[in-house]
């Protein structure tokens, strides 16, 4: 593999740090705006996770951990521990399936411990933010080497991938996507076929505008079609990220991830899961433990306040699908890959 | 099973016969508004069809019929006999993927090939068309008949269907609604699953909205939760219709049906097909030799007008896709059903 590429091929960020606020990319609005949300504090950033002006596993982690630098130097001047241990709780209460928020609460939490005064955990929350901010990002590009260490592709290929996971959902540079693109940086990547990703479309809004941005060839279409894909022969690898991975290497992600390892079976297409290690939850033996977000059902009725479907129609709306660990080739993460996943192969990487 | 149902139950209807005018329920603009199209020629029929006014094969193909009845009676004092042939072409032209379509055609050509004058061609086409309607119909009922026969239901069941098929897409019942409507009025119906259907929007804006009017418990989900729905195992039978269905037993149905069909096999849940025998066409020998529809990238990059992806951004949007005969349980015609449907199968029931 040729060295890494320099993040500069990258033509967005999800977050701006500023030290006394976090820049939100607002994506519920794109592709149509770029407007960013000011958060100035725990309560803003813990709003935007569960609006989901910030989304994707990883950027819910960073912005959480953010969230608690926030809290610290905004304390007032009573019980700042109390107020930052509220901050804390605010934020997990945010979202509940992605494990990397409780990660990097957990991880700000030690911090927070271990300080002594208000004005050393300013200092300490903020620098740990960042520092975690940039390890994401670090982790994203070693992932990237790994899994084209598993794929080694002879000639370019074409993928299929679902939902974003590009310098969107992570520190900034992707999980899956940041396997695209290192495929792409390579010359070994045809095409990228984008499942739109319905309800929240972020494979047409995010994943499109994104690799667009980025000049990544892309073709979008609708997640129904991806058998007809996966039949026609040209796509190699799905491609996915993920929210809560298990012990056993069962893996929670996107509504739809589910169907693809079941077609990519099917169809004789490999099927690879891409993730930082802090989205393993070694503590949940199987999928089955993991709690699925189910969000309003208006996500399907409507559109922008536009109607799509009779007022009142119940809706099934659960925001992940679990893919038993059996359908997946290969987790990918920054510290390596386990392939054919089971419990005593994740163990190998993950204790 | 009890006697056939009043149609009484179900209602709503695609189109009215006026005699000298066809009206379209204009199914681009359900559940916001039921706004009727007056057809009252044979290139308004096939506009219509085009533009997906009036959907679903067999509604297809009864549109077409009166398309080609209107072109009598609207025919000029020149040659009536190339004013009629012009029509039959036009509406052939419509759209290419379902079969039925060109089956009725054939069948008014037939009658008009045997008419002597401008007013026997009037009067034998008007019958015809109307009498095709009432056959696909009396088709409907006669299918959920048998279809009930091969699933035999204890308790009352859950099933998934994927886009409209009901009296919206036909002569009036519904073909894979139509055995759902039959499962619901001999109390056989535990919940109705409507995958959303992207990007029509098919299962949100007309199966939600024909079920719910008619009182038939249906829940909506987005497509991309159907493995997840599967697994739960509530779901005992995935019930699509059919566009066109080959020699072999291959089916073409609307995008995402083939990815149903891989799903049911690998959850062990029954597959079946619900059509009427137009839908058949054993001039092909299996499901690769179906012109596929692919329409407009517009249909998945904007909704009403509103973006939903950068603009220029490929899109790959086939309007169906193949399932392959082997991962079939049952196709279900009003001549029968072909279980585990292949060559022998077809040939012992449609020639």
């Amino acid at each position: 593999m040729s060295n890494r590429p320099s993040k500069s091929s990258v033509g967005t960020v999800a977050m701006r740090w500023h030290g006394d606020r976090l820049d939100l990319l607002d994506q519920r609005r794109l592709p149509a705006e770029e407007h960013w949300i000011v958060a100035d504090g725990a309560s803003a950033v813990a709003q935007c996770i569960t609006d989901m002006v910030v989304r994707g596993a990883p950027a819910i982690g960073i912005s959480a951990a953010y969230g608690v630098a926030l809290a610290a130097r905004h304390a007032g001047g009573g019980d700042w521990q109390a107020e930052i241990r509220q901050a804390i709780r605010v934020l997990a209460a945010s979202r509940p399936t992605a494990v990397n928020l409780f990660w990097a609460l957990k991880r700000m939490e030690q911090v927070f411990h271990s300080c002594h005064s208000l004005n050393d955990a300013t200092d300490r929350l903020a620098v740990e933010a960042v520092r975690l901010h940039e390890e994401d990002l670090a982790a994203n590009l070693a992932m990237a080497g790994h899994a084209l260490d598993v794929m080694r592709p002879d000639n370019p290929i074409a993928v299929l991938t679902h939902c974003n996971t590009g310098a969107l959902a992570t520190g900034g540079y992707g999980t899956a996507l940041g396997v695209i693109r290192r495929l792409h940086e390579e010359s070994l990547l045809d095409r990228v076929y984008a499942d739109e990703t319905r309800p929240w479309l972020q494979g047409s809004r995010l994943t499109a505008w994104e690799l667009t941005r980025d000049e990544i060839p892309v073709t979008l279409n609708v997640d129904g079609a991806a058998a007809a894909i996966l039949a026609a022969g040209k796509v190699k690898w799905i491609v996915v990220g993920a929210d809560r991975i298990t012990a056993n290497g069962d893996v929670a992600n996107k509504i739809g991830t589910y169907n693809l390892a079941v077609l990519a079976r099917h169809h004789k297409v490999g099927f690879m899961v891409v993730a930082p290690s802090s989205t393993v939850d070694m503590s949940l033996a199987s999928g089955q433990e993991i709690p699925i977000e189910e969000r309003d059902g208006s996500e399907l009725l409507e559109l922008r306040g536009m109607p799509l479907a009779p007022v009142g129609v119940p809706v099934f709306n659960p925001v992940f699908d679990v893919t038993p660990a059996g359908l997946i080739d290969a987790i990918v993460t920054e510290k390596g890959a386990v392939r054919n996943p089971d419990l005593t192969g994740m163990r190998a990487l993950f204790t």
